[in-house]
């Protein structure tokens, strides 16, 4: 019974999700694009992800019972971040747990463990300096590093120093990045400690301020990714960028523009001052962080796809075009392969995967799908070029996770689709597609080898609701998804046999990278204790459907396969918030393995085999 | 015997200069302002300081007869670095042999043991790079660093190394700060490898062209400080930096831009690129250093005299406003204290004082006379106001040593004079006034109290040619250096009581301060091993003159005060061509007690007494 999804339905926008008993709230939340807020990070201690149930879900936790009373919880108060779904439950989502306008992007890691203890690289000291008098004619530089220990002063801190220190009365905050001195601030600017994490996805931008004395989340923001209007993807972007003498730049500064713009709506949200920001740590793939950082990306595009970055990259904030403090620190992320990127270290990072017991998978499922291998004490990882099928492209009614896309598909006596924004549908993403394919192969309306049977061929018991929808489109057998009565557009919403060709290519080509990542450990799916997910995409994909399909290994059980939502971030906010976990990722860069798939014989016959749907 | 001094006439000038014999004729070139080019630093092996003599010298030295034959030898042919004076001597100076438009500026330290060996900061090493290939992804970084060891790549790095490894087909000459990768240049330049010293001084900037791989000298250059044009000594630019808004970066653009032509008249002369040069070593008094750095000197202009730097100051050229290769890097000399700076670490360095074995006293006399103490294993540093009379300053008829300037008065029977330029004289320099003043001591002209005796007051056995050149001045007794006759302005080059004050206030606050450091060490001066002089106008003095006005202790062999030259430049060179030279100045500014006379108030008793010229 474990393994029957159940509904909830959330109020008042009435979308609905089905779960397995046990999800969390937050996360059944996500899967219906609402995002909750949980500045305290899932701890259950700030109260804003506060909802009120109606329902079977599990008995109060302590922090639950922390923050409400028994009066309360009898009304159905709960906090989404602790509550587990036990059955079918609708759940009133207030306005004010609403994280704001964060629309299809899971900008927040749902349930990921902390990657590493509050370790920042930037300290700040309150100090008082004895003043200089007659015999204490000690350096301004001296002075300072009498009080808190042997710092440099370069230039800048130097050129600072004699003003500021007269200024305040040699009473101030000195701000070091633990061996240089940064600022020397008026007064006690302890508690005034922000640090941001970005991740820069090829198609969106994500940011989180945070507190660097507790490492709390204090805001998250998203953007489109300005880049997108130089090309849909990393290769297109990587010829806009060697193909005009300023390409780089261009695409460099109006990432640089959109991140700092972020910050700028970070700040303001959490009503701080930008120059009490002194570090940034950035994720994304290899080509977005090279294009970030102005550094040409051209052999990324041609055999065999070199970085010009390996070890991650530590930098003055401004030289990234990012206004925080006049002295703050950028890390970048290290990178392990031209396709395998700082995303995938913040990943592994984030994830903590190389601490689990047992072999460990986890997958970025996207454009290029990214997998990583925990086995035997050794990571692994390999990229595939899934194409962009899941992202809604070269699907002919495809589109991205935005309003009127179907983003579900369920066949439970009939057809029912989750249109996100609760409109008439005008096409379909990614999970929807799954979902599709995965409900026809089960009904045999479509066979392993991706053919989609046509009305003559169908099987006579298949559910009338089905069987009515057997169409054509351009000479070959379609399904319609929505007829063209109930669509936005007026016309039907339909899955061709070039749609599901497209899908089994993606499939296919994720499928035979697990399949050789696991081959080459000498393990087979069955083995794997944990499969873990990673991405934007990949949270809003159903499990049992991503198995079916083949996508996901199948003899695994559910509850081993857990979402672990924006990777690429969380590993940024564990890079910005510790040195450790800065140091971590440096490790975890150096000593995963890069598997070239492209090379290997053996990934060819994998693909080509992997084509083929599991048999239902 | 020993103690007279003999005459050494060089020719074509006809400039004479009297010296102790044992003398190398190197010095007793620059005492007569004839600076002899030496790119090997007097090891005796380029051959460039070649001279021929007629006279009494010593026998030639090995490197001598190395390179020259029995015949060339006994022609006279010599080279000035090696041979020693030993009686009256006519010295014929070969155009080839004379440091191009030196001037005034002994730019070179003469007779300076090396400081370090030659370690420079930044390596050079051609590396040839397997190129990236099918199964050999690696970064670019991570490649550079396979052949090159675990050198950090910067933002700027990294933005430069997909270029220029694709350029020079993964073969080039990798720069590197010990560190960081700086460049990485087309084929092999390891030999290409140049650093600068500079020394900024108040009136003078000078600058040497170090080949790095060898240590040696290429060139030389030097020109007037431009600072001057805001104020002739240090306090008067602090005012200027404070006084207007823009001030102190019109003080800093104006000394950059000088020591950024010095640099261009360096490689010109030498014909290498600017680019080659990698490193910059700069050392000035604490104020220079300050202003060339655009640090605010305020706290430099009052009680008790702060500086803000303590540490040398390590940064990039360019933030200096210096052109040399685009991440050359600079080096900026420690400090000890506000009037005890950058200049007075490189004379420690470069005279290596710290490795004699006796009490040593090194003085380097100017406008700020700083002093330095090595005696029972502590370095002690003072420095006193000794005002501008040394530098021509206050004097009636005084001026720098420029054409024009008596330079020296010897009274032999009767008075004569040495006039720069061989011109007729429009006034005196320091070392003329120091001269005049022993003499008229010798002779009675002169009270120890300072008195110059009235026409009828003089002793009855005066020589003729004295007691005729006694006058008037403002009602008070003056002496006549040159009749109005005799002379550029045709008015009489005057010598008047209150130039004499002058130079009593000038000499007792440097023997003031020798005596508190002696006494605080429990030292009286004939306890000195050896005194030591450093500064452009130090070279100029005559020992004997010196000692008999009291500026340097008397009761010292004359043989134990050694010239040093422009130890500032020299400890520069130091610093520019290896680490452990910065290492050294860094220890040495860290050891060095800085003793602050103005708080002593032994040091205004001792000045007092110090003003009472010796008794004959």
């Amino acid at each position: 019974m474990l393994d029957t999804e159940v509904a909830v339905v959330f109020q008042p926008s009435g979308r609905t999700v089905y779960v397995l008993p046990g999800t969390r709230l937050l996360e059944a939340a996500a899967g219906a694009d609402i995002v909750l807020d949980q500045p305290c990070g899932g701890a259950g201690v700030c109260g804003k992800c506060r909802v009120r149930v109606a329902g079977e879900c599990c008995s109060p936790t302590p922090a639950e019972r922390r923050m409400f009373d028994e009066g309360e919880l009898a009304g159905g108060l709960r906090l989404a971040c602790q509550t587990s779904v036990c059955g079918p439950i609708t759940v009133d989502v207030p306005e004010t747990s609403l994280l704001a306008d964060a629309h299809q992007i899971l900008d927040r890691a749902v349930g990921t463990p902390p990657a590493a203890a509050l370790d920042p690289g930037v300290c700040k000291r309150y100090v008082e300096l004895p003043p200089p008098a007659r015999g204490d004619d000690a350096p301004d530089a001296v002075r300072v590093q009498r009080a808190i220990g042997p710092v440099e002063l370069d230039l800048a801190a130097v050129r600072l120093l004699p003003g500021r220190l007269r200024e305040t009365a040699f009473r101030g905050t000195a701000v070091t990045d633990g061996h240089r001195l940064l600022d020397f601030e008026p007064g006690n600017t302890e508690s005034e400690h922000f640090a941001v994490a970005v991740d820069l996805g090829t198609t969106t931008l994500a940011a989180a301020l945070l507190d660097a004395t507790t490492g709390d989340d204090l805001a998250v923001a998203a953007r489109l990714n300005p880049q997108t209007r130089f090309g849909d993807d990393v290769l297109s972007r990587i010829v806009y960028a060697g193909g005009r003498g300023d390409g780089l730049e261009e695409l460099r500064r109006s990432a640089a523009a959109a991140v700092d713009a972020l910050i700028g709506e970070l700040t303001a949200a959490a009503g701080i001052r930008r120059d009490r920001i002194y570090e940034v740590a950035v994720s994304g793939n290899t080509t977005m962080q090279q294009l970030f950082c102005g550094i040409d990306p051209a052999a990324l595009g041609a055999v065999p796809f070199v970085p010009a970055m390996g070890p991650g990259l530590g930098c003055e904030a401004r030289e990234l075009g990012l206004h925080i403090h006049t002295r703050g620190r950028a890390y970048v992320m290290p990178v392990i392969g031209g396709f395998v990127g700082g995303d995938t270290v913040a990943g592994i990072l984030a994830t903590a995967m190389t601490e689990e017991a047992g072999p460990t998978l986890l997958v970025d499922i996207g454009t290029n799908g990214e997998i990583v291998l925990w086995a035997g004490g050794k990571l692994t990882a390999a990229s595939t070029a899934a194409g962009p099928a899941f992202e809604g492209a070269r699907i002919m009614h495809g589109m991205r996770g935005s309003t009127g896309a179907i983003e579900k598909v369920v066949v439970d006596g009939r057809l029912r689709l989750n249109v996100i924004g609760a409109v008439p549908p005008v096409g379909l993403c990614g999970s929807a597609l799954i979902d599709a394919a995965a409900e026809l192969l089960h009904h045999g309306m479509l066979t392993p080898q991706g053919r989609l049977l046509d009305r003559d061929e169908l099987p006579p018991a298949l559910l009338p609701d089905l069987a009515e929808r057997a169409a054509h489109y351009d000479g070959k057998p379609a399904f319609v998804l929505a007829p063209a009565g109930e669509t936005g557009t007026g016309k039907p919403v339909l899955l061709t046999q070039r749609d599901l060709r497209e899908l089994q290519l993606a499939t296919g080509a994720i499928r035979a990278g697990i399949r050789i990542l696991l081959g080459r450990a000498g393990l087979a799916p069955e083995d794997l204790q944990t499969v873990l997910i990673a991405g934007g995409f990949g949270n809003f994909i159903r499990r049992k459907n991503a198995q079916r399909i083949g996508l996901l290994p199948r003899r695994i059980e559910r509850h081993r396969i857990r979402y672990q939502g924006n990777t690429s971030l969380a590993g940024a906010k564990a890079a910005a918030l510790s040195r450790l976990g800065r140091r971590r990722a440096e490790d975890i860069a150096q000593a995963t393995e890069h598997v070239d798939l492209s090379t290997d014989p053996a990934f060819h016959t994998a693909f080509a085999d992997s084509m083929i749907f599991p048999e239902a």
